[in-house]
């Protein structure tokens, strides 16, 4: 499949992606290359990678999986072992893992002796879709998503298609939620093809989403404008998924399972405030509805999750700047919101 | 005094920088205004800053002073406060203090919500020649240096000369130290100035040593070639630096003291390696001990010491790179130094 050029690297898929990196790794004289893996990718993706891989590793180092490690603390670690194990500034960092690795790993290697180079090799579709373009790389502050970070890109991004058939279910609908919301903000055609796929066929169209949210990226590296349109359903997805995460009664939601939730709010808002017809948004919740559970949020939930929507680091001066659609492929960015329509659309998602 | 263009941003002393700081707050619309401070700059410095600025500080946080703080602990409690005084994307910090200060508060704004604007005020002489100028932000990782980091400049530096004022001998001596190595590397005039004077009269040429540094570091940004030139003495300076600070039983020494002894053992291999004429390095080590105590180092420290070069962050592929001297006034860079030349540069030291 044909690579996308990225900013100022480029997204090589299947194929290309084996001989992009080892002539890579042949070209640049690195010191040391260092791997980074959690228990599933060391299991699952690890011994695919070291048959393709021609150049030699260095060391390997897992951390723990999941969300609630995405902190500094595992960052120390992984700074640690770089440093005990002699990474200097020529040393490379290859990040295998799904997005919280690669953000994480992006990080580590972005801060380890101000700035080493680094190679993303997502592994869950989501990660593929979401985390390969756009140079956000940071961790978690508390239960607050992506507080410390900074942007930089990799000096490649390598995606193997092989290393889906290695997710389950739900991972999988966590990257579809993503591809959707690239229909939903950008390309009805593609929204049209998508609502009649499922997860798993849908992941076939990784390429376009990337071309998709490449397409953005590059005319707004910063988001200071058009860049934001790629946070909808973000603003309360993520209040949602931090709220999840720091309550344990509460199941804990996948980035693709909270935006789903967030997707379905947002575009509630967008039927109110900014012209996006009925019978969309009852698209938008049908086919949402039709891969995602229906999440239950009580009047409690509810307050907790508006009072995290303040600490969302897209808020400036303590207002709330919504993405919000227009119609189906057109979103519109910097939209206030009204308190009172938040329990509305709360109640529309419940009905 | 005029003000220095650096890089993307100015350094502005004395009577301009007031003006500067005020302009700039009135323009830009900063959602809040944070203040770092440690024990001593809250004390001796904050006064002063509140009388002359005219914009409003939202919240004041203090930081406990001393490299050993400089850790990413620290870091820690600088983002949860930033985060707990809705803090975001449009907010400023300032950075009140000395090098600690200003590298640590520099990387907390560099990485907070993955990058907000910063304002630097040092408050020592080290901090105004030195961290004034290069983007260099971070912190230490275990007592090995600036470990942990990003290259990112402020919007602005502002120098205010009465805050020298405030500082012991000891302190201006440090910062004496780095004026000293401006003169060394690259202007054998500043040098012959330097050396007639004392720590406290030296402190008048701050501007000379900003620009110094500034015109090296606009060469060569990303310290790939010349602005290696800065780090005379440092190689083996913060190696006897980290020693220090890791051993209880040994005095701390303050950066300036450290690289002060780095110079004159650099300056020996120097003699023994690019030509730098005895006489010449008899003088650096003259200039050097008028101004600071010989420090002992016996078999045992030496031997640490030499095991924690190999740590530098400035090394590559384990080599061990050295800036040394031709002669006062002209250094060169990557120099491989031969084991045993170390033992007799430390010989020198002591006689």
């Amino acid at each position: 499949m044909e690579s996308v050029k990225a900013q100022s690297y480029e997204v090589h898929i299947d194929e290309l992606a084996q001989a992009a990196l080892n002539q890579h790794v042949a070209k640049y004289d690195y010191s040391k290359i260092f791997l980074l893996v959690d228990k599933n990718t060391k299991k699952y993706c690890l011994p695919t990678f070291e048959k393709m891989f021609t150049g030699t590793i260095d060391s390997i180092f897992e951390i723990e999986p999941g969300e609630e490690n995405k902190h500094i603390h595992t960052c120390m670690q992984v700074w640690e072992h770089l440093s005990q194990f002699d990474g200097d500034r020529k040393s490379l960092l290859v990040n295998l893992g799904g997005g919280v690795l690669t953000d994480l790993g992006g990080f580590v290697a972005s801060t380890f002796k101000r700035g080493i180079d680094f190679i993303n090799i997502p592994t869950t579709l989501l990660s593929m879709v979401d985390a390969s373009i756009g140079g956000k790389t940071g961790v978690d502050l508390g239960s607050l998503k992506n507080q410390i970070g900074v942007i930089n890109q990799p000096q490649m991004v390598l995606i193997f298609p092989e290393f889906l058939k290695t997710l389950d279910a739900r991972q999988t609908r966590s990257g579809y939620a993503e591809m959707l919301k690239h229909g939903l903000i950008k390309d009805k055609e593609y929204w049209d093809l998508l609502k009649t796929q499922n997860a798993f066929e849908a992941a076939a169209n990784i390429q376009k989403s990337i071309a998709i949210k490449n397409e953005v990226v590059i005319q707004d590296p910063t988001e200071k404008g058009i860049r934001k349109i790629l946070n909808f359903g973000h603003t309360l997805g993520h209040a949602i998924e931090s709220y999840c995460l720091e309550n344990y009664d509460k199941k804990t939601l996948l980035h693709g399972e909270a935006i789903a939730v967030g997707m379905i709010l947002e575009g509630y808002l967008s039927h109110k405030l900014t012209g996006l017809p009925k019978l969309s948004l009852n698209e938008i919740k049908e086919v949402f509805l039709q891969h995602f559970d229906k999440e239950e949020f009580d009047g409690h939930d509810i307050d907790a999750i508006l009072k995290l929507l303040k600490y969302d680091k897209k808020n400036s001066h303590g207002n709330i700047n919504f993405v919000l659609l227009q119609s189906i492929g057109v979103a519109v960015t910097d939209i206030k919101v009204p308190d009172d329509l938040f329990e509305e659309a709360f109640a529309y998602y419940r009905e």
